[in-house]
């Protein structure tokens, strides 16, 4: 999408170096990252500089990409093992990164030397983020088709895309109802701990002309209460064969009450986070990140310097899941690039992934 | 309640002037607010250094005292109505605030002469505060019976003695239980926007020696959904005759949630909290608060000092709603100092004002 009047993808690969929007600085300053090696890629994901389930995907396309591109011939596989391992254990959660890390360790076995396998590594890499932008492009015409004139949209975290490598899924059907003139109003989640709502979501929506507004994550069953949400869309990181779906923590509550207020709830996402060996929810490792994501709070002072406030007393405890599963009872639909589909009828989507 | 050794209540009068806890300061700082006239006493309630039903209600009982403590013989009267005035439109949803109001003016009617509605004046707010504690200290031994050992409970803001005169509600019955030595573990949700969870709840229970964990207000219904939640009480605003009741934004959820896990939900309340008056929650006025309590945050940087830092991108806009009214059929029981009675039995507690 657009910043500041040129287009940026979130993640990109030039030369060895894979360049990377800094997340974590985000609404406060624009900056990319540059990772030289596969090891600074990793960091970059589990320090989630990049974060979101497609961009993740991509960059541990990249990451391994950039491990085939280093690989000594004297230690070929050896090296590419050992970054496919390190890459992996970057974040638990993420259905894509395995995916995408996946594919070009196969694309690498194909090959017949290391020359090849770094061409067939690095297309490879290239074409599942390329395939992301294009699902995702996909999602938001088949999801703008929901979104009816004048509709308030609830959202949480942020599945934009900041989240994957353009466009988005959940704010895709967004970006494309409004390029169709359609008059629309986003409540933003602002999604504690982390804050992706107030500070990702709520970013995307400015640059790209949209009105909203951030609330607390505990407004949000108020206006659903009170007639003022018309759908939910959230984005997902993994989803089960079941159609039970790993989201960002909340969006379980958000589910909940939107069945009780017969809000239609939305899950937006590229078959890719399907993961067809996860039988149900329960299946899904969920991530417990650190307690100062909740104890501490990151932003900018009245002289625009970024800061770090504490705003518990000194050795308060805290529990941090970062992820939460949503039962697929609770689901009105899964938007992907191959359509709308109750989540009990998942398996119609199984095949060959052409939009 | 103890802090640093030494007993303290959340507002108290001493002469003419009103002592105040300053609560937007904890947990980083302990200090208390002298208001020497009941112009700064209604200051410090609109701008929240004293928040929380019943220590609403006191500051109010006690800011229309030094008002009559105040108020010049040859405009006696006219004083004491413009005070009354300007201390209800401090806050418009605590049902407490206006009902000491409305028990110190009466006994101003009553009064023969201006000295004589002094002495009255001040002893009825010092008995609206007395029996605010003893309610709260009763509710406190009610609520106990219902913990059983090695019970996990989840609560929502702070209805802990700092938004009570003392004792508090929602946490008294956990002091309590406490102090029978039972095995308790406090869910704390951290309750944006004003963080009074994280903030004071977490203070009070650390005070206490009691275990507990944040958790962002997303995360309780993950717990709930795990069957990590025994059960939850929360506190309540104002009670509406058929047993609605409005409470810090975000309780709503936590309702559905708690039904739909099979939890129970109990509201901790004194009587005084239930609104005669009020058919049911759609007649409860919801305060919509400023957007920079949403927008930006204060807590202590790696020196203490007290810093605000701001989320969300310059520009962006948020809502701020800072109670919701949760539904009857939500609620499992309403803990008051007469009992525990179903939402739908309310009119049970109608009469006497005894324990």
């Amino acid at each position: 999408m657009i910043v500041k009047g040129k287009h940026y993808k979130t993640v990109w690969l030039e030369g060895n170096t894979v360049y990377i929007i800094n997340q974590p600085l985000l609404p406060h300053k624009f900056e990319i990252m540059e990772c030289p090696d596969h090891q600074r890629t990793a960091r970059a994901i589990s320090t989630m500089v990049i974060r979101g389930a497609g961009a993740i995907g991509s960059a541990g396309g990249y990451g391994l990409a950039q491990a085939v591109l280093e690989a000594p011939e004297n230690d070929f596989k050896a090296y590419i093992d050992a970054a496919y391992e390190s890459l992996a254990h970057t974040r638990p959660t993420a259905q894509n990164l395995f995916y995408s890390l996946k594919r070009v360790y196969e694309k690498v076995q194909e090959a017949s030397d290391p020359s090849q396998a770094r061409v067939m590594a690095v297309n490879e890499a290239e074409s599942i983020a390329l395939e992301d932008i294009n699902a995702c492009k996909r999602i938001g015409e088949i999801g703008a088709a929901l979104i009816g004139d004048n509709f308030k949209i609830l959202t949480h975290c942020n599945a934009g895309w900041l989240a994957f490598t353009d466009w988005g899924t959940a704010l895709s059907p967004m970006y494309v109802a409004k390029r169709a003139n359609k008059n629309i109003f986003i409540w933003v989640d602002e999604t504690r701990p982390r804050f992706q709502g107030a500070r990702l979501t709520s970013w995307e929506l400015k640059e790209e002309g949209i009105p909203f507004a951030v609330i607390a994550d505990n407004a949000a069953g108020f206006y659903m209460q009170r007639g003022e949400v018309d759908m939910v869309i959230v984005g997902s990181d993994r989803i089960a064969k079941n159609g039970d779906v790993a989201n960002k923590i909340g969006t379980y509550e958000k589910a909940v009450l939107a069945r009780e207020n017969n809000i239609p709830f939305y899950v937006a996402a590229p078959t890719a986070t399907i993961d067809w060996n996860c039988k149900d929810g329960g299946e899904i490792p969920i991530e417990e990140r650190s307690e100062e994501e909740v104890l501490a709070i990151t932003g900018r002072d009245e002289v625009n310097v970024i800061r770090n406030v504490c705003i518990v007393p000194e050795g308060a405890a805290a529990r941090n899941p970062a992820f939460d599963v949503t039962p697929a009872k609770y689901i009105t639909g899964i938007i992907t690039e191959k359509g709308i589909v109750k989540p009990q009828e998942l398996k119609k989507l199984k095949g060959g992934r052409t939009a």
